[in-house]
């Protein structure tokens, strides 16, 4: 199979359709206006306020340049940069000011006449534009008739995709650690996760396969699934990232067992080089222009899919900011159908201030100056990412080692024990003689903002098993109490039964505190689970 | 029964939950940082950008001043200051700035550092904070513990109301005549209507008793409905507004029936007076301040809701604009803990950008100047009911006479029959005798946008029963074609097999176009309802 080239149209994949979403109307008000529009027609048909009526005459906003931060992963530059940028330092930042009217000067600007009226649920066409040749460009997909529909980010993304896909009482398939929102959506609608193992690339083709060839209906309770949930890029909360050849292995597992794929994929524009220690670093110019950066991106499971069965979400949450809460589906066009009727029965379409500000910013930046903002945040996330691990390498003994078998095969691994503490002789003799006991162990992620950490509660006096979910609350009290606020691995858990009994984990997010309270935690936490292995009872 | 008196606490209404909504869980980690949030805590849990990343570096509005519209419904002076408006005269809005900065000026300003950045989903605090006093204020609701929560407007509002209170198979009390999206939300969900004849009050209680008292369960295939959907002021599509009597007599019925009561209310500020001919209309000034207007408003359910069984939905969609996607419930804690996890899981929290702005507008108005605002946009839509009937005035002869049965008893209606055309001797003559055939009557509405045309099918030539249909859409095709939309009664029905056979209907909304508008789609009505009904075969 040639993945990346074009068909012509997707295949027909309308029988995936929930009972829910085949039972949807379309909107005979809606096709009515869509088929009688036309100039000087009087429309006394839509319940709409006259745009006199809107209180703002305009909205505006100072933008920041898309160049605001540095390409390259030279710490010592970056550090510079995002420091004042987070403090507040004497520079100030670079801005321009966008506009917003009430009026358009020209037809096609955009304007709060119809940013602010009640459109369809497809939004600003200026949006849906910018987005259709930004997946075109960036994400390629493999068929030539895929839609982009505006959301309001990916969790709605999800729920939407959820009443489309499944029925009360179905399973789906997802990673073994997964996004907690993902489930609190699904679970009490009676569809169920059903986790498979994964290791450095995520999820495992070979435990997929495994998963739906062995398939019980009987014994599961449920039919085989046909829905995969997925996050492939900077996984939450393992921040692993999957290449394109695993990618084509699942895909064609889902080819084969006719799973429709949700990739979730709001740390896409988050990837990094891999991780070295400060020492080894070298000095290192990133790509020379956006364009280039891009290709060098692990793809989208939509670059092969040439049967229209992926559904991928996008989110301006990790490029713009959180509260935008717009992104976009890319999907074949009879679930984009489906899922805009979705949307028109609860968000309509997206707020109407944050569109219009956002599709100003964008088509102000154009494609090249967006792409170029993307490339500076990822430099920074990969900064940010040097800059943790870094502060735990000052505070905690980081043996490096190539993982020989598990989920961790052929990965490098560090693990930390402790450092020797002044006044302490059994741990300073350990150190000494680098018989520190094993207290966490993780591969450093390639994508993301997230630092998954193993602990070996084995190496905690007195551990018996059952213990492990006890001890991961325990610690993360002491924590908390100590001053540092982590997530307990268990709450990512797709089936809490199932989490290892030896292992424990804690999800740590670099992307948010300075780098001096990266220093201070690192520290809290040497001191913390230090105690907490030596002394814990 | 007392109803306006405070109770203390809302009565236990938890058995009315779905099975989705009872399963939902809360969130553990949102509960985690809630317990442990703290100053000096360093958090390294959520996954959420650092604001230096956000590419806005403030937002801005020019808004306008509460007092731009007068709250005199002297038409001249009226339909002086809308026209300006509409159309861009030579005078220029009054407006003033304001400004949404990165990091706030003082710790409770509104920022984008909060707005943009991930929440909860009740948003904004500044925003709850005035939302709570304006319902304290305005609605007064009967007991202490009521709870107001933001959601993306009534539609996401409804929207989680469905999924919060029935289960798929389960039906709803509704009105006759209903807002078609409410229904594309619940059908496909098996979630089933059931209209109850209306009045010029809405819904009739003597009807909704017998609806509940008949109720067989295995003829209609559902156990008796224990929810209500309802829009009590101006009412979408027949424009009709439920004063407190009735409201207390339903009230009262779903006591009994333990029924919670859905109410959607985004017309509740655009009330007017009643209509008046162009000639017998009194130069009227209107209240002298917003507070004495607001309390001569229709009360919400709210306010006898003792028991706390109603969800008001409240939407800023009329009153600032419907891009805003913003609006808010009003219910007891017990429901109102379950959207909020429901919330978590679809939309979170509504767009930081509209939110910010939206409440940087009200409390820059502070709530005088947003009941100000209110009062003016309801003397607008008086205005605008007024020249939209005073059009028809012009071009059909319009015979006043009060119902002495049905729908419209006791309710002044306004007949329309041809006026005299050139050239046309016979409705010269019929005109000249008062003779005219009945060609749609009205009943002329005291809120909202629409006014709800009944169409005497049985005086077209050649009717027989089973035409309706068809006539419906033959004449909205004919007017379509001629230059005016309006939209088909059919549409609204919530049970299409039992819509009237000799009554046709249009909804006609006079909230958007010119007054100039108004005159030509009157006079094109004139002419294609005057031909339908002398020649149509």
């Amino acid at each position: 199979m040639e993945y990346t080239e074009k068909q012509p149209k997707a295949i027909d994949l309308a029988h995936h359709l929930s009972d829910v979403s085949r039972a949807r109307e379309t909107s005979p008000l809606k096709d009515l206006a869509r088929q009688f529009g036309r100039p000087g027609l009087i429309s006394l048909a839509g319940g709409m306020p006259n745009e006199a009526y809107f209180p703002f005459a305009s909205i505006s906003g100072d933008i920041l340049h898309p160049a605001s931060f540095s390409t390259s992963n030279d710490d010592n530059e970056e550090s510079i940069s995002w420091f004042w940028k987070l403090f507040g330092g004497s520079r100030k930042e670079k801005t321009s000011p966008i506009t917003i009217p009430k009026h358009p000067a020209k037809p096609d600007d955009i304007n709060l006449t119809v940013a602010l009226q009640y459109g369809t649920a497809t939004g600003l066409p200026q949006l849906q534009k910018f987005i259709s040749e930004f997946v075109e460009k960036v994400y390629q997909p493999a068929y030539a008739d895929w839609t982009a529909l505006v959301q309001t980010g990916n969790t709605d993304g999800w729920s939407r995709c959820l009443s489309l896909l499944c029925n009360p009482g179905e399973a789906f398939i997802t990673e073994d650690w997964t996004y907690p929102s993902a489930l609190a959506g699904s679970v009490p609608s009676g569809k169920l996760p059903v986790g498979v193992p994964m290791d450095d690339q995520g999820m495992r083709h070979d435990e997929l396969r495994k998963v739906l060839e062995e398939w019980d209906e009987a014994a599961r309770g449920a039919k085989r699934p046909h829905v995969m949930y997925t996050v492939p890029i900077g996984q939450n909360p393992t921040g692993v990232t999957m290449g394109l050849e695993r990618k084509k292995a699942i895909y064609d597992i889902c080819v084969e067992f006719d799973i429709i794929i949700v990739e979730d994929d709001p740390y896409y524009f988050l990837q990094m080089g891999k991780y070295a220690a400060q020492s080894a670093r070298a000095p290192h110019a990133g790509f020379a222009d956006p364009a280039g950066w891009l290709t060098s991106l692990a793809p989208s499971y939509v670059k092969i899919d040439y049967q229209g069965r992926v559904i991928r979400l996008d989110t301006f949450s990790k490029t713009i900011a959180p509260g935008s809460r717009l992104g976009f589906f890319t999907c074949n066009p009879v679930f984009a159908e489906r899922l805009e009727r979705i949307g028109e029965t609860s968000t309509q379409a997206p707020c109407g201030f944050g569109q219009s500000l956002i599709t100003q910013l964008l088509t102000t930046w154009q494609f090249d100056g967006y792409a170029r903002w993307l490339q500076g945040l990822a430099a920074q996330y990969t900064s940010r990412r040097n800059s943790f691990i870094d502060a735990l390498q000052s505070e905690f003994h980081l043996r490096v080692s190539v993982g020989t078998a598990g989920s961790w095969k052929d990965c490098v691994i560090y693990t930390a024990s402790a450092k020797a503490r002044r006044g302490d002789a059994m741990s300073e003799k350990a150190a000494l003689f680098g018989q520190g006991k094993p207290l966490f162990s993780f591969v450093p992620p390639s994508a993301g903002m997230f630092l998954w950490l193993k602990f070996h509660w084995d190496n905690v006096p007195g551990f018996k098993e059952g213990d492990e979910d006890t001890l991961e609350m325990k610690l993360w009290k002491k924590l908390a109490k100590a001053g540092v606020l982590v997530v307990p691995g268990r709450f990512f858990a797709s089936d809490e039964d199932e989490v290892s009994p030896v292992e424990g984990h804690f999800r740590i997010s670099f992307s948010y505190a300075s780098n001096e309270a990266f220093k201070k935690s690192a520290k809290i936490l040497s001191e913390v689970v230090g105690d907490f292995f030596h002394h814990q009872s």
